[in-house]
């Protein structure tokens, strides 16, 4: 039996020691850990994978942590925190209180930066060589590794475009597999093509940015990645290397059907084969809704048009890519643009469904402001992912755009309770708004088996009462009543689905301050200036003194873990708001 | 004495009828007719005097506005105005009820697209050209002329990205003359350079993205601009036209001081000579404070760097530019950029002040809640131009900060009463934060003649009192305490200026409460989730029945007009607060 290389590296210090031949062995062993822990604790795959070599390669080179190394994303990482002394507590990757599934500086010296949304690793990597050049370090390596759809975001263009112009010792690596979660698109993608093919080499698009441009060179063969880093490690200035590889390296199912091995859930570690759905009925994923209702609608509706931001897949714009792809846009990764873009195509009448998960929809605050809401222009913003989204963490919750989207002018903000509502507000909608809507819903699946039932109206700016009670009422916002529901169960109180974080159902506002004594609003957003901050307001504007209690998120960043244990974490689970429920009773 | 041409114009369609060989006069004549205005109206110059041939030449070629003509950022878009209908109103211009300075859909049908920030028309004119192929109109041309500063903005990248792939009938004109409202900076504007000197042609950059290439062309040889305009027209797909003009062209102090005659404020039509500044010893504008304070704090501490998306001049970090150059970044337009890299510097231990104009932070709001905020890296953000900035108007206002980014945990909000306070505040955060703070200003000047006093610590977190008084307190934060001291002058009224937003000063807040039976909070900020907001938010988590008003900005967009007319127009000049206070009493 074969000694193991992988059990023996506590850190790039010993994996230094390594003869070169040696490698190729090391990575099949940290592919093999990667599979085998993915397998059952599941997580990002592919991504790590493909860049085995390449992350040996690196630590191998250079003096990690004193040069400092940033992982666009994060989520191709797993081989670093493994290689960096988190080999042994890598099974709770992504658990509450495991290790995160992205690179965090709280975790780790290695860890230099810490990421989640893509594109920022090259500004990130260059204002840490500005640094080092201010401080005198001359000597210190700054690295970014971004991949193909990464670096064709605008924050990644702005970064390349500046870097240019200064003689930092910044090494960009172009991690090229041709795809981000989903295929990469776009006419950089284009021209990336035609430089691997051979097609398209001379003045290169990155040496026209006065990088110094070398590759196309095979990111799986580790010795020649390893030549590679040591002479640029002699190069001044912004340099910038292009890497090939192949995202799901070594496991053939995960080379094949790169989009479902992203993040393929369990699995065969052996086989490779996904682990078989469950049998039992279960209600839809709310992304499965939007999916299937747009398709519906937009069979129905000529001028609706969808767009996604890199996120086909994940959203189910996919369904329309595939019936109606003349009418389904993924853009890639730009938000930005997405978004102006819609709104372009709103000024000539189009009906555009921007969707966009919520914790992204910040890349684009600008431009809903600007490009959107000062110009009333009806865009139908379908934001996925909002509230807390689970093993992700601290960097994809999406649970600040009550607060964000509240204080914007001319802005409706819906929150489905469930998938009908989902469905309804999504029919209403494409009939004609006089103002943009924002459609906030969680990631994963809701509560109602016989989801897809013919369309109704609903009515802008009205809420709804779900249970009458006395005394006490308590208003949310989206899919948090179900836990309301669940807790108030048995009690003597009344549940308001308020549905419309604006306008405000002021009427339905008066009648509850009038009736009850005590106010609960429950939201899963941030509590400062979300939903319960809006019922406030209200009561100031109003004179009413009623007491008024608001629970929702704290005002900290929530760390991973899954959902009912992050809600647990943050008193938002059945058990603590029927504590709360209860002591007002 | 020639008969004048402009004064025929009252839209496209009779300078349609002209002959081709009319147009340089017309062209001489519509320079003069800027000129003219601008030069008692003031407004933006030089940016329209450079693209006259341009918009002549546009709009005599296509039929605006069945197609559309889209101008980024707008403030080259007078010579657009005057020839669509706006002649006679022209003079109206950025005054009150008067027209915008910017194009904006509202005001004509000739303006596709209402802009005022920065690279926003290559995805608005693509969403356009998208919808005219679904409709079927496939003859509708659709026009974006974008600014070389403002095409290497990242939307702008992402925008050219996604055209690249489609076959939209897109025309991008870069409208190239090296300079934004600050000569233009990055790799792109190198390589473009070396494109107009020819050292640079192959393989063009736009070429790489798919796009059709023309260009370099002379922007001020108008009959050139036609004959390429008229071939482009049955070119199909996307195509670049590459532009090259002289900003401020036909007056001679505007060609030599660019800068400067960006908006010069008033002058001589005839001579050029700027109107001599008032001898009067004025209050400093905050912006000198700045651009000051941060040299001298430099100078000490030669950790600090300062950091500026393309507004040296603006934001006056120009000074720092001048005398420490090594540690202050014109980074372009590039305001994502600007802070991931402030982010990464202040990873090394350098201390970063990021200056911003608050409604241009709106770019980079993903980068301050997921790149600095949540990794807790004490980056210092100055937000220049936060409140009400005047003449721009609505695509300017600096009016969402305070609730955008109160809901990011972690943050530090400060808003400093006058000069001595911000002066301060710089003073205090360069010595060490735990946690990023933003320092939000007005734009233009403050209170106090004698503004260079010696720094004091600012306790973070503590609020002051103004003045003393019974039953009634205000509550303000920011430069709006000067119009409630005034406003409450002879009243027996308090004033507490808060200072900070976030952390909140309980202690004072629960001493107010204990005090007053009325409270009143007035910002400078929307009121929806802002500092009147958090105070609500105080009240019920304290359960404090007080009697409080909110004052603010209300939620609707501000349109243009001078800052007092636009508190006038909102009730939060003297007078109106007066009358608030009075009713109080």
């Amino acid at each position: 039996m074969q000694k193991s290389i992988l059990n023996k590296i506590d850190s790039p210090v010993e994996l230094r020691f390594l003869n070169q031949k040696d490698l190729p062995k090391l990575a099949k062993e940290l592919r093999e850990f990667i599979i085998n822990v993915v397998a059952t604790k599941q997580g990002h795959l592919g991504a790590s994978l493909g860049v085995v070599e390449l992350t040996i390669a690196l630590h191998y080179v250079f003096n990690t942590p004193e040069d400092v190394l940033i992982w666009d994303v994060g989520h191709q990482a797993y081989g670093h925190k493994i290689l960096t002394g988190r080999r042994d507590i890598f099974h709770s990757n992504r658990q509450l209180h495991g290790i995160s599934g992205f690179p965090k500086r709280d975790e780790s010296e290695y860890d230099s930066f810490g990421v989640g949304h893509s594109s920022t690793s090259i500004s990130a990597a260059l204002g840490m060589a500005i640094a080092s050049q201010l401080k005198g370090d001359f000597d210190k390596h700054h690295i970014a590794v971004i991949g193909d759809a990464s670096i064709a975001s605008g924050m990644a263009f702005e970064g390349l475009n500046h870097a240019g112009v200064t003689d930092a010792n910044l090494l960009v690596i172009l991690n090229d597999n041709a795809i981000g979660i989903d295929p990469s698109v776009g006419a950089l993608k284009m021209y990336l093509t035609n430089v691997k093919k051979g097609t398209q080499k001379q003045d290169n698009i990155f040496e026209a940015l006065n990088f110094n441009y070398s590759g196309p060179i095979d990111g799986h063969d580790i010795h020649k990645i390893i030549s590679e880093l040591n002479r640029l490690k002699t190069v001044k200035g912004p340099k910038f290397l292009h890497v090939i590889t192949t995202k799901g390296k070594g496991l053939k199912q995960a080379e094949t059907d790169q989009v479902k091995y992203h993040a393929p859930g369990k699995f065969d570690a052996r086989t490779g084969n996904l682990e078989p759905k469950s049998k039992t009925k279960e209600p839809p994923k709310y992304q499965d809704v939007f999916g299937h209702t747009i398709v519906e609608l937009a069979k129905k509706n000529k001028y609706i048009v969808g767009i996604t931001p890199a996120m086909p897949t994940g959203s189910s714009l996919k369904y329309m890519m595939d019936e109606l792809p003349k009418r389904a846009f993924d853009v890639g990764i730009a938000e930005q643009h997405a978004v102006t873009l819609a709104a372009g195509m709103a000024t000539q009448g189009l009906v555009s469904f921007c969707n966009i998960y919520s914790t992204f929809l910040q890349r684009a605050y600008d431009q809903i402001v600007h490009d959107v809401a000062l110009q009333k222009l009806p865009v139908i913003f379908c934001l996925d992912r909002a509230g807390l989204v689970g093993e992700d963490g601290a960097t994809h919750h999406g649970v600040f755009d009550l607060s964000y989207l509240r204080c914007i002018p001319n802005m409706i903000i819906f929150a489905p309770r469930n998938e009908l509502e989902l469905r309804n507000i999504m029919y209403t909608s494409q009939l004609g708004l006089e103002y943009p809507i924002a459609i906030r819903y969680p990631r994963g699946r809701g509560v109602t088996l016989n989801w897809k039932q013919p369309f109704e109206t609903i009515d802008i700016g009205k809420g709804v009462q779900l249970k009458k009670g006395k005394k006490t009422a308590i208003l949310t916002i989206g899919t948090i009543a179900k836990n309301v529901s669940e807790a108030i169960s048995g009690l003597n109180i009344s549940h308001y689905d308020m549905r419309f974080l604006k306008p405000l159902d002021e009427n339905l506002l008066h009648t509850i301050f009038e009736n009850y004594s005590t106010l609960v609003t429950v939201e899963e957003n941030t509590i400062k200036g979300g939903f319960g901050s809006a019922v406030l307001e209200f009561a100031s504007d109003n004179n009413y003194k009623n007491h008024i209690k608001n629970l929702g998120i704290p005002d900290r960043f929530i760390e991973h873990g899954n959902v009912d244990e992050l809600q647990q974490s943050i008193s938002l689970d059945v058990e603590s708001l029927k504590k709360v429920f209860n002591s007002l009773q």
